[in-house]
């Protein structure tokens, strides 16, 4: 199984209103929830493609319940079907799709039975966090108001390292994703590299600043910053001398996001870029997990590093062209594979 | 006991954050959570003032556990003891306080034991309403998000009359409060209206639009309409004007408020206004709840027209001044209590 860590998931509301008006009152017109934070994402959409997968990090509180409730009815995710139902009633998750069946090697036909994430959240004491997308009617602009998280206690984090323990005795590959709660130390993600390696488990960290930083020098398996990020790490500008920069400080592959561009990837077998046939129009939220789910699903399959970046490309922009944030559709993906290029970069 | 009827309850979230800018991304760095809804509001001051108070309406889904659970920590509600801690963080209703004690004939001293208000809310199946203030850290100007209420099945409808009923047998007095939830007919409170005249309980009634105008013609012992409910009710713009047409329109007593300048009763024993010393600069959220706990406290108490208008000024006048939306400053208010002006309009 692969594995996702979310150290600060969240429950992810969405509202529609007539255009926010600062100082004014709203009307909301539809509510819509499913359980946040990028580890949740991704593993929603390895689940879509067929993979069996486990979920971990926090949750709490009420918030925390609604969240491992979505989760357990969690057909309403990742990787809708043309024509389901998308469900955006108060309390639902999303589509009912069973997403996959793609025929680049997944192995899961349409007519596979989708598997919902495993849950293996730790309890806490503190309640999950909210995150509200206000989004326009009209526009389709969203304002984002990001709950803190709760604050994790030492024995919290000690319980989760023994569970993350137990749990990479039965995982391929593990990804840690996302910003860490108040409470955690800066280096976690350094020490939950090192567990996984002494495992033998490969790992795949996606977030930024310092916890990026702390967690390139444990030595991951593969980071996916996006084009900000990197610049933000190495002080490089220019996307292919920061990646390669990334490795240099301990990071074994480096894929960036390039946003609607693509993404490019320092490797050790090589330097390539993968682009969609068209930048994508539509919701970029969730893009990212989506890339990271494709990289990580491909990586565990034994997919050389072209058809790793071409899933990951064509499941980004596929979530794009979904109508629901974080979502793909299963139609744009199938046609997306076979028209993502990729490139070689020959050293210079 | 005084009831207060909350057909359309809510979980009130404020959120603090930096200056809000439409499509930005905003970290939210102070969550607060309470009991919500205008009859709740009322109920809580009712509580602090030391009278027995009863809760109904509906409450249901996770956010209806989260207000039953908070109405039921109910000490950290309205009349907020000075010094006492606002208690703001996750979760938490307010402040610590017992309120009341004021030597205008509520026979609470300052050791009085505080009752939260006892709840009757009857469960549905749909969720329990969220609104969200979103108060910029800098000005203190509030952005309100208003989820719609959830539906009310006529199932639900019949056990809510059933219950209510039964509350009305040990109710001296009872609040209608705040707007209708999708489900319920628009003529609700004029059905609530009829029963409690039916069984001699004193009825206020508190909402706008429809409902009020179907409220009033089934001959409520009070309403207490904001100036604009008024001039949209009966077309006047003149308060005077409007709140003898509102009593021609069946209302045996028309409370307005005027805001920040105090309120205006028509009734049958005589026409008054009554204002605080000075209009109070603050929050001026809950201040009409505060105004109705004022009247309805008072004239259960068998205090005369001009002193129920005095408590419910200066309950009203000490809600704007408390520093946590929806309390009242117990020591301002004991202070307002001997500097409200009330004059008599005599007939012209």
């Amino acid at each position: 199984m692969i594995l996702t860590v979310t150290l600060n998931a969240a429950l992810d509301i969405t509202y529609r209103t007539p255009a926010l008006v600062p100082h004014g009152s709203h009307h909301v017109t539809e509510v819509s929830e499913r359980p946040g934070g990028k580890g949740l994402n991704v593993a929603r959409v390895l689940a879509a493609l067929g993979h069996e997968t486990v979920v971990t990090g926090f949750a709490g509180g009420r918030t925390g319940d609604v969240v491992r409730e979505l989760l357990d009815g969690g057909r309403g995710t990742g990787g809708a079907a043309p024509g389901a139902d998308p469900g955006t009633g108060p309390g639902t998750g999303g589509g009912a799709g069973t997403g996959g069946g793609t025929g680049d090697g997944t192995g899961t036909g349409p007519g596979a039975v989708f598997k919902p994430p495993v849950d293996a959240l730790v309890p806490i004491a503190g309640s999950t966090r909210r995150t509200i997308a206000v989004v326009d009617a009209a526009s389709g602009d969203t304002t984002q108001l990001n709950e803190p998280g709760p604050t994790v206690s030492a024995a919290e984090w000690a319980a989760f390292l023994a569970s993350y323990d137990r749990l990479l005795g039965d995982a391929e590959a593990v990804a840690l994703c996302g910003s860490l709660p108040p409470g955690i130390h800066v280096g976690a993600y350094g020490e939950l590299i090192r567990r996984a390696r002494a495992a033998g488990v490969t790992v795949l960290l996606d977030t930024s600043g310092e916890p990026l930083r702390r967690g390139i020098g444990a030595r991951p398996d593969l980071v996916k910053p996006n084009a900000d990020e990197l610049a933000q790490l190495t002080g490089a500008r220019e996307p292919l001398r920061a990646a390669r920069d990334a490795r240099r400080r301990g990071a074994h592959a480096v894929v960036a996001s390039l946003g609607p561009d693509g993404v490019l990837a320092a490797t050790p077998e090589g330097t390539w870029q993968a682009s969609p046939p068209a930048p994508a129009r539509g919701n970029p939220t969730g893009a990212g997990d989506s890339a990271v789910a494709g990289l990580l699903s491909a990586l565990v399959e034994g997919l050389s590093w072209p058809d790793r970046l071409t899933r990951a490309v064509a499941l980004s922009a596929a979530t794009v062209l979904a109508p629901t944030a974080g979502e793909f559709d299963a139609g744009a993906y199938e046609d997306l594979l076979a028209r993502v290029a990729v490139t070689e970069h020959l050293p210079a």
